[in-house]
Formats: C-alpha cells, structure tokens, sequence
C-alpha cells in the first residue's frame, strides 16, 4: 500500500505536533502528572497515534526531553561566539550548559531509558546528534579563534556534557549547590595555542 | 514511652537487615521487579517494618542504593593510594570509578529522589557523606604525597563525581560508549607540586 503525500505531510505534521504539546505538558507538569489522553487532547490528536508515532507515555516522553534539549543546547553556540578570550569561553559555556531548563528531563528520560530496552535507540539518536554538533561547533571555533584543545574534541565534548549532567542529577536530588561546587569551566580544556604550548614545555 | 535498649538493638538490626536485603534483590533484579512483600520476606520482616523504617519501597531503594555506592566509593581510597604518581593515581581513580556496579542504581536513586521531594533528605544526607569521605581522603593523601590540585578539594571532589555520574548515565541510556569516550583522568587536577610550579610559571 502507498501512502499519498498529503497524507505522509498530515502524519508528519500531526506527530511533530503530539511532540510539542508534550514537551510544553511534561515542561509544565512533570513526566507523572501528565497522562496520554491530555497530551492527546492538546495536540487534536487520537491516543492511539501516540502510540503510533511514539510507542508509549515513556517514548513519548523521553523523545519530547531529549529534542528539546537539543534544541536548548543550541544557545550555547551563540554564548561561546559572543567570548573572545578562552578563559571568557569557558566560563560562558559552563554557566550556560548548567543552567538549560532542559536538563533535569534529559536525565529523567535517560535514566528512563536506561531501564527501558526498547526506548534505548531512541537516547542513542539524540544523545549521538547532541554530540555532534557540539563537536562540529567546537572544533569550528577552535580554528576560526586559533585556539586549541588538550584531548579529541568528541572527548572533550562528552567529558563536558558528562559533568553537566552529573552536576545537575547531583543539585537536584535533594544535595542542593550551586554552579561554584563544580568545576565545569576549569574542566574545558580550550585555550589559545600559544598558553598550550608554553603548558606542555613547562 | 520509653523503649529498653532490648529493644532498640532489635530494631536497629532489623533495620539493617532489611537494607541489605533490600541492597542484594534490587541490584540482582532491578527496582521495579521487586516488591515490598519480596524485601519483607527475604530479611524476615513484616511489610510494615519496611513502611516504618523506610517509609516506602521507593525510600528503601535511595537508601539501599545510596549506601552501597558509599561502600563501594571506598575501594578508590585503596586503589589511590598503590599509585606512586600523579598520573597513575588520575588513571586509576577514573577506571575504578566509571566500574563501580553501584553507580547506575544511585543515578536512578538520585533520579527518584528529585521527584520525591520527601527522599530529597535522604539522597542528601548520604551525598553529602560521599563527598566528605572522599575530601578527607584526598586532602590526607595531597599532604602525604606532597602533590596539590588546581582548585579546593571540594570543587575537585564534586567535579569527578558529577563526571562519572553523567557519564555513566550516557553509557547506560542506550548511547553506549566507553571510558576511552570521557577523559575523568584528564579532569582531575592531582599534580606534584613542582609541576604545578612550571605550570603557573609558564
């Protein structure tokens, strides 16, 4: 069976539509507050095409989570162009990256996928896009500012996101802190080439 | 109303019990697939002893989960201190530190607890431990060995376990990956003093 192409475009609006009303649901609500017939209600849409386009409450929710911080983690592009010097950078970066509103649903979504088989795939294409970019962004800066790195840069991108995560799991669970009991900006290794080279010579 | 000591001792070891019952089914079969009546029955409780010690199965996991992590943590003090180098003692620390079998299940305590506000004391109170055992140590060792870290022992404590946090969260959300992928060596500071001399100098 073909399917015609208004009817692919209706399918692919009415999902990234689901998608939205459940990022803005789950945002507001939390992931065990909101139900599928609300989302469903929200977006004009069936529930059963939330299973469709998304399998469960859980797929569903770790898709709206992990977009949406994708989406968020793009502001750190624009904050770290803004800085001229590697120190400024690095400062910018961190602050920014732990305070994305994004970030406590990440990590819900991928501890949920963690135990969910099934939703694993779906973590592994957005936390894959995730890095990517942040690599592609680094390592275009780094040659646009003549700076330079101590690891990869796919390294120093996980080790990044790494202990953004962790830093927020940890405030978040009840410990508390504040972005000053991390070093996330010490952790980045960018700096001009230059520092790099008296670093290694010392 | 006062409770004989008797009494007391009982219930402290019936408490224990509990947890390490707790401890041993839920890191064997994961924490949904095992119920309050199981934990009951394998430590020789009654269901509502659970509810009286750990207010729910929910607060009996942050415990049972938090608490192994803070025995196992101890395992890096003996594997830090065979090193005789700044550079093996970062090494081995990161290794044995991204290996720990607790990790996962705190990352989801952690997860649980900030969604429950009421096991937010919980995850605190043991964070908070973790974070002190390992500072105590780590300063203790710095004066022993006469090396030094670029920033308070405290930052730098909070840093690496915010890093093998998040990074084992990515690992296990389906992302995959290995400790190769991260450099938590690399984001230690641990130097001998003299490096850090050239380094500052430079």
């Amino acid at each position: 069976m073909s399917i015609s192409e208004p009817a692919r475009a209706r399918g692919r609006r009415t999902r990234a539509r689901i998608l939205e009303c459940a990022a803005d649901l789950f945002a507001a609500q939390g992931h065990s507050a909101v139900s599928v017939a609300a989302i469903a209600r929200a977006a004009q849409a069936y529930p059963h095409q939330i299973t469709y386009y998304f399998g469960s409450k859980d797929g569903l929710f770790v898709h709206a989570a992990l977009s949406t911080l994708l989406r968020e983690a793009r502001r750190l592009e624009s904050v770290g162009l803004r800085r001229r010097t590697p120190g400024a950078f690095r400062t910018a970066l961190a602050r920014t990256a732990l305070a994305l509103p994004a970030v406590p649903a990440a990590i819900q979504a991928m501890s949920i996928a963690r135990v969910r088989p099934e939703l694993q795939p779906v973590a592994q294409t957005y936390l894959a896009v995730l890095f990517r970019q942040a690599e592609h962004y680094l390592v275009t800066l780094l040659d646009r500012r003549d700076w330079a790195v101590d690891r990869p840069a796919s390294v120093e991108v996980r080790t990044f996101w790494s202990a953004v995560l962790g830093a927020r799991l940890i405030f978040e669970s009840g410990y508390g802190g504040r972005s000053t009991d991390v070093d996330l900006a010490g952790l980045l290794t960018v700096r001009t080439r230059q520092d790099r080279r008296d670093r290694s010579g010392g």
